[in-house]
């Protein structure tokens, strides 16, 4: 496809998209994330990364009743925040409602629920068996938001997931090489273009249901040229099946000039993944000697020392 | 459709479906919990009843990325749930994972995070603003659970939710008329059968996609008359055109011989339904004068009346 025929298919996705609620609001909060700036340990400028979480749904009537959903619990992108924080980062959190949170994967799967019990009539407290669990948790989490290393934005629908990707991206432009995306989050192939959508629920009278879904347009690539040309730009690639998993994220990286593609097999996908480069393959894999070690660490700090080359080869070209 | 047409359609869809996890964990927990018997404090035999609640998912693959999804907050089943207990119901409550829970509704969404605040370096404290919203939810869930007045079990895909409601209508089967089914769930009319499913992700390679799905067969009409033949039958219906949703409530009244169907419509849904039965219909409103009122109060307390009158009526004619 042109570059011409990919931007005219961009811009009617997002005319033909509902508008987005509140997003002055999200400019808003977005600008005061970025620009409040507190140096880091070693009194450098802050780099600020956008890690996506969870995945996109796709409406079926306009009046949602249906959906597709792309399956994702959001682990990835939480832990992966919680190592980029620890890297000093800023971290812009643009996670799927209802998906895993930074500092929480500890916890149990109810936890306000099994976490607590009852003291007396009138009072309650935290299990012996989760107490540093939740305390971990509440005191993470709040040291983070309250430090200005974290933002968390919700997204429920790939309308506005995309919406507020280029909104993110557009608040970012300004820091140019310090910018990284971080793209982990499951985003739809396929959807239903919002004004051919049925309006009201489709009614399962007889027979069965014929559906024709429409390609999502590739934002990569105008994410990398056009909305943050400077910015250190990482995508995932998931598949079930391992023959076709690394051809497939080598083709990523050329077509939408990704700086990697982290490379993950559904089953394996906790245990190791490949990071794909224009040169090799790296392979990253969990410390098993180390328990409750995650492939996110070496992850994270593989791709923070690459960002750290790639900021560092502008100055030398300065 | 004639009924042996129905009850072969059934059989393949359980026979094709992945087995369940956990079912003699699963008709265990179920049997301890409806024999456990404390009788009421009117010393009568317990009624059960079993609230379905949130919506099923239709897995696209086997090895599941992608799957179609129900919209549904399960709201009103977690709200029903506290209002059946309140008037002396054991409830076994069937609900989709991640979905509201029982005496969870006044926390925000992020209730985990949002609630507890830093004390000091070692300890946190709940938030004064969420301090009886929290306090209420531990006390509730736990006096429930303890009590033997409450059973949680999650699903996620359709295959699981219909297995799980046919080894739970098993299980009540005894109970004869103190058995309820009050079944809000939001079940998929469509699903992919398991054998026809792509076992890799679908690739996006170009063009649009099309896809083919199988109608659900429809498993109310078993329940009422197989599975228990005895109990007290609700079922709901959602739309969101409000021209056809009363007349659709009649037909699923007649078609699956239930004994209510509670009518309601997407954007009124939380302030009034139409409950529809064999000689009347029935609407029931939200309190407005009490702040906080739900329509489940009234709706349930219908409900509990003429589950009532039917368990008498049978009494009157032995």
């Amino acid at each position: 496809m042109d570059s011409a025929t990919l931007h005219e298919e961009i811009e009617s996705f997002f005319e033909s998209a509902p508008p987005l609620k509140d997003s002055a609001k999200i400019t808003d909060k977005l600008n005061q994330f970025i620009q409040c700036d507190s140096p880091s340990s070693e009194g450098k400028k802050r780099r600020v990364v956008c890690v996506t979480s969870g995945g996109t749904t796709v409406p079926l009537e306009q009046r949602c009743v249906r959906y597709i959903d792309n399956f994702s619990s959001g682990h990835r992108g939480a832990a992966s925040t919680e190592y980029f924080i620890k890297a000093e980062y800023k971290v812009i959190f643009l996670y799927r409602r209802g998906t895993c949170q930074p500092y929480c994967s500890s916890l149990p799967e109810d936890p306000f629920l099994e976490c607590f019990e009852v003291a007396d009539d009138s009072d309650f407290q935290v299990r012996q068996s989760h107490s540093e669990a939740v305390k971990g948790a509440i005191r993470n989490h709040h040291a983070a938001v309250a430090g200005g290393l974290l933002l968390k934005l919700p997204f429920t629908t790939i309308f506005e997931y995309l919406q507020m990707l280029r909104i993110i991206a557009s608040s970012m432009r300004s820091l140019e090489r310090h910018a990284m995306f971080y793209l982990a989050a499951a985003v739809s192939d396929f959807y239903v273009p919002w004004k051919s959508m049925a309006e009201h629920k489709i009614q399962s009278a007889s027979g069965p249901l014929d559906m024709r879904l429409m390609q999502v347009p590739k934002m990569l690539s105008v994410l990398r040229t056009d909305w943050t040309p400077m910015a250190f730009c990482i995508s995932f690639k998931l598949e079930t099946d391992t023959k076709i998993l690394l051809e497939k994220a080598i083709m990523a990286l050329k077509k939408y000039k990704m700086h990697s593609v982290v490379a993950n097999e559904l089953l394996t996908r906790k245990e190791e993944v490949t990071v794909v480069t224009e040169n090799r393959n790296i392979s990253v894999r969990r410390d098993k000697t180390r328990p409750g070690s995650e492939v996110e660490d070496p992850l994270v700090e593989l791709l923070v020392s690459r960002h750290s080359t790639y900021i560092k080869d502008a100055s030398l070209s300065k």
